[in-house]
């Protein structure tokens, strides 16, 4: 969509579809910015019922060039003029088959990176919390007792980090444990040998993240298992899985992996997709003590039914899939579309655009 | 005792009397450096006694210019050239009032700075383990129980904290909650109003803390209440406690302080000395949701005998002193004295040197 630059936007109009979460402050930021745009927002009535359509009528749709939308998307001819659709979820798989993407060429935008702070805690924190015995003192504080334990803590100073999956969250995780003092391994599905294409240009909360790619001391490709396994050979004492679950994921980290971690006995976490990891093998490893703990936000099954085993596995954190949830997360999708406004409005490139031929 | 240098250390004989915890390799380092710098490593005996006599006979005090000791010092006279002890602990009132310090000029050098790591791991686990709901987490998990929770995760990003003690601790924890977003309020006992007074000179692992002192959003000074107050005031989200216990930080914080927390209701943090608080004022502070939470490595009386209040106090967090423990904590110790030694090898000042009139 590189096209002249319009700092005013004018003769643009943008349809908010997620007036219940963006607040009226957001707006008037938007308008403050641009003083071309004409701004509207729909809320307190569900698409496509009359109720809709008496808020906002068919024709209304003609002049509309920029959307944001949670699932809602019109259908290509009555929306003649549109350029951009923002929406507030990370992936596009859901919404990418909707013939409006694939018979135009609407720029689809998601909004990924905005997970990244939240979901960089929960791994930083369940990692600590284990290293730190934080779940022994909660039980001795319940029983009012005041007991220390033999073992040292090994703190995170030199200690390695394996991020499989160095996207949005990936970087932002890498911040934090550099700050603690850990070394860093990156490990993605493609090469990355140039530091050009260690670069990431999706959306990043100001200062946070790792957008130049500086902070792994070293990368590996998955592309193949010998790439894989070089990485899950290379001294790790944690591995965080963020990759997404795709054919050549599904799976991928199983007994043979997991035991490719026993010299450092690395604590395993998960906030990608639950079938990344084969779960009896895990449990085994947990079990027999290949590696030192685990902390699940998915899980495969999930959700994980009463009765299976990983509920009563050692060494391990579970929790519901929440990891990516934060008060801020409106805000942030608000950001993305902020930040594609003025690119658009200089005629740049628009971030977090899907490529419709990749699928994400 | 800047000097001429003596990169070798020629004539210089160094007596480590804590051989159980100095591994030899670390030994075999300092002699790679320093080709004129005789080692002498005594352990396996207890200080004082024939034993000790034995190993090490009172005439092979005479050339020892460097002593690396827990608490056993030497009588003056015995080592006469003696220029620089180098202790494991941070504080050094249990051993300034020694006359070896009294009658000589010998430094004496703290082990400030190796706590770093640990602590603030601990501090910003504790923090981001209320905000993300860990605990009930794992209450769900023992429970067998797939159950996500209604309120959203406040994140880290954007929230402020303020760091009452902004020393090697403090610094180290700004640099960790820096890297999650978050911005930093410092408030020491002395006011830091240029660049220069800002810096530290303390002992920090390569990499890490916050020397100097560019943190920082603001900086406030504790040195009367009206500072303070300011500081309390300042929009604190986050509250963490560092300072040292002395006359003036005493009880400082108590029922007037906590409610000046209470616009953000924020989490507050103890690390430093239980005193400093005072205990009842906090317990009602949690009880009326005052604060948000609190979590307390350090108690007023400590250790928390049974059945005391504290115990059954909500939105609390507790452990028994255990904050500073780290298997990392022997190598710190040694990686301050090498630091001293290439100093000392250079003719510089040394790093971590008590000042003896004002007693740290």
């Amino acid at each position: 969509m590189a096209a002249a630059a319009n700092k005013a936007l004018n003769g643009h109009k943008l349809l908010v579809l997620l007036g219940n979460t963006f607040q009226p402050e957001w707006i008037s930021e938007l308008k403050q910015l641009f003083s071309g745009l004409e701004i509207v927002t729909v809320e307190g009535c569900i698409w496509n019922t009359p109720a809709f359509e008496e808020k906002f009528p068919e024709k209304e749709w003609k002049d509309v060039t920029i959307l944001v939308t949670g699932n809602a998307l019109p259908a290509a001819h009555i929306a003649p003029k549109l350029e951009y659709v923002q929406i507030q979820s990370a992936g596009a798989n859901h919404i990418l088959q909707n013939p409006l993407f694939n018979s135009t060429d609407v720029a689809l935008c998601t909004a990924s990176g905005v997970h990244g702070p939240q979901i960089a805690e929960w791994v930083v924190t369940t990692f600590l919390a284990f290293q730190h015995q934080i779940p022994q003192y909660i039980d001795f504080q319940r029983q009012k007792t005041w007991h220390k334990l033999d073992d040292p803590v090994d703190d995170a100073v030199g200690q390695r980090v394996g991020i499989f999956g160095y996207g949005a969250i990936g970087r932002q995780i890498a911040r934090v444990v550099k700050a603690l003092g850990m070394d860093i391994h990156a490990c993605n599905l493609h090469p990355r040998h140039t530091p050009e294409s260690r670069k990431d240009e999706t959306y990043t909360p100001a200062g946070l993240g790792d957008p130049e790619g500086v902070f792994p001391s070293k990368w590996f490709s998955a592309d193949d298992t010998e790439g894989l396994h070089q990485f899950l050979s290379s001294g790790l004492d944690l591995l965080v899985i963020t990759a997404p679950l795709t054919d050549r994921t599904r799976g991928i980290i199983s007994r043979r992996e997991l035991a490719l971690l026993a010299k450092k006995k690395a604590f395993v976490s998960n906030i990608g997709r639950g079938e990344v990891i084969i779960t009896d093998d895990l449990i085994d490893a947990l079990e027999e003590g290949t590696i030192r703990g685990a902390a699940l936000d998915v899980t495969d099954p999930e959700p994980l039914p009463d009765g299976h085993r990983l509920w009563n596995t050692k060494n391990l954190f579970i929790s519901p899939h929440v990891s990516g949830n934060s008060s801020s997360y409106a805000r942030r999708v608000f950001e993305v579309l902020k930040y594609n406004l003025i690119r658009m409005s200089e005629g740049k490139e628009l971030t977090n655009k899907v490529d419709k031929s990749k699928g994400y």
